[in-house]
C-alpha cells in the first residue's frame, strides 16, 4: 500500500493590521521590493496585497472602528493579525478540524479577498492564533 | 539599459508566540500536515519549526518570563510575533533600510535559528510590526 502523501500546505498570506496602510506601504514596496497585486477589500478592511514569491503580505486597514481589524488595532495596536494556509483539499482539512476539536468560524467556505474559497478557524481553539484556510 | 530586476523576496518564516508549544503542535502537524524541521533555539525561546512548502512556521515558547517571547505573551497574549523575509542581498536591503529611515536592531547580521545570517528591524520604524530579514 502506498503511504498517504503529506499535504502541500503553504502560506497563502499573512495579514498585517495597521491603522494606515499608506504610511507603511513604501517599506514593503520599495525597501523589500514587493510588487502589489490586486485583491478585493474584505471584512470591513481596506487591503493592499504584495507578492512575496507566491505568498502574499496583506496590509489591512480598518474601514471603521467597529470592524474586526479596527477592534484588533484598538485593543492590541498594530500587529500581525492572521495567517492563511492554502491546503489541497479545503473540505478535508475542515473535516479534520472538526474531528480534532478545532472550531470553525465559517462552517461553509466563503469567498475571500483573493477570490478563492476560505474559512476562518476560531482562535479559542488554536491557542489564540487567528488562522484562515483557503484552497490551493 | 536593462531595468533592475525586482528582489525575489519571500517569506522565510512566521514566528508564533505561544505559552506552550506542545498544546498546539498537533494542529500544525496533524491537521495542517506540516512536517517539523530542525532549528536551533534562539533568543531565549524554545522553537519548533514546521515546513510549509519552503516557508517555515516557527512556534516560539518562552524559556523564561524575562525573554522577548515571554514579555510578548505576558503583555499581548499568544499571537503572531514576527515575520521574516528572505532577501537576495541582506547587506543591500539593510542599507536600503538605513537610507529610508528604517532602524535596525542588529547593525551587523547575526546567526538566527535556521543557521543563516539575520537582522531584526525595530518595530518603532515599521509601524509596530516586528520584521526580521535573512539571506536567501
Amino acid at each position: 500500500m502506498t503511504p498517504p502523501t503529506r499535504s502541500a500546505t503553504r502560506i497563502a498570506h499573512v495579514g498585517i493590521a495597521l491603522p494606515a496602510i499608506d504610511a507603511q506601504l513604501p517599506f514593503y514596496r520599495d525597501v523589500l521590493g514587493l510588487d502589489t497585486v490586486p485583491v478585493s477589500d474584505s471584512d470591513g478592511a481596506r487591503i493592499v496585497a504584495l507578492d512575496a514569491d507566491g505568498s502574499l503580505v496583506e496590509l489591512l486597514e480598518p474601514a471603521g472602528a467597529d470592524s474586526p481589524i479596527g477592534r484588533f488595532v484598538a485593543k492590541r495596536g498594530p500587529g500581525i493579525h492572521h495567517i492563511c494556509f492554502a491546503v489541497d483539499n479545503l473540505e478535508a482539512v475542515m473535516a479534520k478540524c472538526r474531528a480534532s476539536g478545532v472550531e470553525l468560524v465559517d462552517q461553509v467556505p466563503r469567498i475571500g479577498a483573493e477570490g478563492k474559497r476560505i474559512a476562518f478557524l476560531h482562535p479559542r481553539s488554536t491557542g489564540g492564533i487567528l488562522i484562515e484556510l483557503t484552497e490551493s
